[in-house]
């Protein structure tokens, strides 16, 4: 492609409305334009992404054995309010009547539609395992849309869908999605994760995320050093850290007037925040609605995990206890609470690494005090002893490899098992061998193509503009001409080039616009093209072309065969 | 691909639903399956053909310098406001609120949202020209969506846009893109024809549509036969068939007591019906809003054309004569009006071709009688003469070239110069030469991607199934294999031929279903293979395969060398 054939429409001014840089650049670039609230027409150069995005995703899961389709994207009510969704699902969906007031919606996503599909086209076991996938416009009516395509209402998306007579089956073609989607992130270039995405308490194994790993993303997910153990951070199992210690204190009371806090009690008393326990009254409420007040201890540095909570007989849906609760039951106001002495006996849950520690400091039940040296089993009873917390950069890994790191991750992908649900509820069976019908389990498999652009932008940009991956970038190669109005020598050597470069295979534009070195080597550093070569007169008096990868510092000048040598030519 | 690993669902059922045969066979080959009303599913048979037309329309689009982008489908209702089609679109229209009440549609076409990023991205004249395309999904809210994917609701759609400074330049432009549409059209192996599609009046290249010609077809177009002149039948030209010969009769009365119409007469008299004159009596309105009587005059076996009638002056919006408007200007009945001695002074316009007659029969304007020899200058006025019928097949060409015949076609695509309209209404412009804004004229640029696939099958299919040309089919050749279990020696061939000719970038599927022969030839049939090659038992033995194009009607043996002669490899 000749730039000046084509139509790049960058732009110097930094939008006031772009929050994440992936947004910003883009719009700088010309990659998108914005249409309406969470709604982008793909420019030419945004739409080469895409593109390029869309081809990996199709060849590696045409190569992972699944089948295209393509379903409408505009569905029926009656499909949605058979699975119960039509009601269920929310504000993201988009409910449209036609003109003869029958009730559609824009497919947010397609399991009703498969299962549709597939009632009708599959009837026999022999059918089975099959993995039907479309790459196709979605829509989800955010509340917020925001980020650019990051987090817009119409977006593309790949989905998979699997049919399957048994779970092994379904958990052979998830392991198989999962490796498609490992293929998928690897080519793409980009720094990824599979993540956990449940608690791992039933083999883990039903819900992977695929994070592209990004200091802006909105999760953040923990992961081993010395495995591919990934989860979210809320997920990841926080392990006991060791023994606990002996006592080595008596237990005393500390002055701390205006000390509410444990940072302030650590502070005052010159002692690490590792040494102090916060406690989070609350109220449980167990099976039979009766009401509980419950003490929840995590260690002063740590975040106490509501999901982890929850989860714990008797806290489903709790809530946090009053001042007043507060008081009947330690007779203390908030800010000096503890498990010591309260005044009702309460259930006291301490998390793991409060259950080991010794010589602790707690919060008096008392206004204006602290208790310091505390030691389970000698000033107060061994607690219920539970994983309540988030994990922290540095914890062991729950797989025991290694320890955890913490890094911000950007979901573009999910697979997920999903069951006999769908198929149930819309009565989709196949005969199996013995002539009965069978339900079949399905799994699903998405993909965010238009996300994954983005999400790579974040992973790749400096103060210059956008890095792309080789695979991702819109060309592999750009030729700038210096001044070839004024020379045609250099005009004639960047035609040749660029002709030579692109029938070796190698991707090529070349900038025949005309513009200064300066506001053309801005433009092309700014959408990211991963190697420039200038054509100069100088260099070609000197028989050499400047060469500058894109997240080098200096170009070199290179002759012809060793530039082609270094572009893989 | 093997077919064992792939999703074909034929049925031997013919879909009582299905009017059309490419609606029938789309549902029997199993490529689409209904979701809802005028939504279709495309199965993984069904798509790859789609993506083939596609990809021509992609590659030649490029080819001729236009530019892909993707605009969102969903659309926001302020723009169309600005051009008024809010409102003025109609009920094909599916307008939308989102969660938060804004008005959005989904579009049926893209003028208004390519204009506004033209008004963004387009600020110098040096911008232009520029066509901008996309092949995107699109809705239209048929009333009545049938035919399958002919006319459904969703559809694939391939838009283009086209700015320009001056009407020079979009006539360039129009004349590419038209020229662009031969080639998809020829590279795809489809008959079709390019029509005027308005009066010609204007110079005849403001809008061309694009027909494959099949016998279903909604649209007659008749096409010279010495030129590439082709027009709809209702705006095609009927031109003067040439002299009037000498009048060789006298006028005299005939008795036709229950002879009303021209048939009627001809038989009677036992002339051709060539020879008689058919009268309309009808009721204009002129520009004053005055009403006027006028009797229109075709040749028997001609069809008046209302379109052209209406066109002529004091025939805006004209209507049929009532009986008593009729009696009071003609003193007759229905059935027996004629141009000769009216009860008052009435307009006569006569077709072309009734001008030149000599000797002709018309009605006597007395019930139960017609006239027979009437002249023209002798028995009654001179008429005004306008070209007021259909063209039929046998007519001269308008352009000189050849006599007309008429086909039937399917309209698969348009270009159409919009001018400056939807620039002018939205405020788009650039700055000229000279710096000043101008409003860009526009061309517009629409293929049916989806509807190509349901026109291709009206004109190739047989009692078997679908005949797809080359380009279009799913697969190029299909390798079938007899008995396979039986004989291993069967299968290795079979897939070694298989091997050899998706190497050779000869498209082929192995059909590999272990099906009896009957059912297998017959699928292969349904879906159109072009090319299908029998590997036996028999056959190994005497060292050659059976091969049968889809539309031989006797299949050959031919050894190795031949069979890959024959199939190009």
């Amino acid at each position: 492609m000749r730039l000046s054939q084509f139509h790049l429409h960058t732009s110097k001014e930094t939008p006031a409305e772009a929050e994440l840089a992936s947004h910003r650049l883009m719009l700088k670039a010309g990659m998108i334009r914005k249409l309406a609230a969470g709604l982008y027409t793909w420019s030419p150069l945004g739409l080469r992404v895409l593109r390029k995005v869309e081809r990996v995703v199709r060849e590696e899961m045409d190569a992972a054995g699944a089948i295209e389709l393509l379903m409408p994207t505009i569905q029926p009510q009656e499909l949605w309010e058979e699975t119960g969704r039509w009601e269920k699902f929310g504000g993201q969906l988009l409910k449209i009547k036609d003109r003869k007031e029958a009730g559609y919606c824009y497919g947010p996503t397609a399991e009703e539609v498969i299962t549709d599909f597939a009632r009708s086209e599959l009837s026999s076991y022999k059918q089975l395992p099959v993995n039907f996938y479309n790459i196709q416009t979605k829509f989800r009516d955010e509340i917020r849309p925001r980020f650019g395509v990051m987090r817009a209402r119409e977006f593309l998306m790949k989905d998979a869908y699997s049919f399957h007579l048994t779970d092994e089956d379904l958990d052979r073609e998830y392991r198989n999605m999962f490796d498609a989607y490992c293929r998928i992130f690897e080519r793409l270039g980009l720094k990824y994760r599979a993540v956990f995405a449940d608690t791992g308490a039933i083999g883990g194994s039903a819900s992977h995320e695929f994070h592209v790993l990004a200091d802006s993303g909105e999760d953040a997910i923990a992961f081993a050093s010395g495995s591919d153990y990934a989860a979210n951070v809320e997920l990841a199992e926080a392990v006991s850290p060791g023994q606990r210690p002996d006592a080595g204190e008596a237990m005393r009371k500390i002055d701390t007037p205006t000390q509410k806090t444990c940072e302030e009690v650590a502070a005052l008393m010159g002692i690490a925040l590792q040494r102090t326990v916060k406690s989070i009254a609350i109220i449980g409420t167990d099976a039979d609605g009766n009401e509980q007040f419950v003490l929840a201890l995590v260690r002063g540095d740590h975040v106490v995990n509501e999901i982890k909570l929850a989860k714990l007989p008797g806290l489903g849906e709790y809530r946090l206890a009053t001042e007043a609760e507060i008081a009947d039951h330690l007779g203390s106001e908030p800010g000096f609470l503890g498990p010591v002495n309260p005044r009702r006996p309460i259930r006291v849950i301490a998390d793991r690494s409060v259950a080991t520690m010794a010589d602790f400091v707690v919060g008096a039940n008392e206004a204006g005090y602290h208790l310091a040296g505390a030691n389970w089993g000698r000033d107060l009873p061994e607690p219920e002893v539970a994983d309540i917390r988030n994990v922290v950069e540095g914890d062991p890994s729950p797989d025991g490899h290694g320890t955890l790191g913490i890094a911000r991750g950007i979901e573009v992908g999910h697979v997920f098992q999903l069951g006999r649900r769908y198929a149930e509820a819309m009565k989709c069976t196949v005969l199996d061998e013995n002539g009965k019908a069978a339900v079949p389990t399905m799994g699903c498999y998405g993909v965010g193509v238009s996300r994954i652009v983005a999400a790579a932008i974040e992973q790749n940009f400096d103060d210059n503009g956008i890095r792309w991956p080789e695979t991702m970038a819109p060309w592999r190669v750009a030729v700038c001409m210096i001044n070839p109005k004024k020379d045609a020598a250099v005009s004639g050597a960047a035609e040749n080039l660029y002709r030579e470069l692109n029938a070796a295979g190698i991707e090529t534009v070349l900038d025949d616009r005309g513009l200064r070195p300066g506001a053309m080597f801005a433009d092309i550093e700014l959408i990211g093209i991963p190697h420039r070569v200038v054509v100069s007169e100088r260099g070609l008096a000197a028989g050499t072309f400047e060469y500058r990868a894109r997240d080098a510092v200096e170009s070199e000048n290179l002759d012809h065969a060793a530039l082609m040598a270094r572009l893989g030519a």
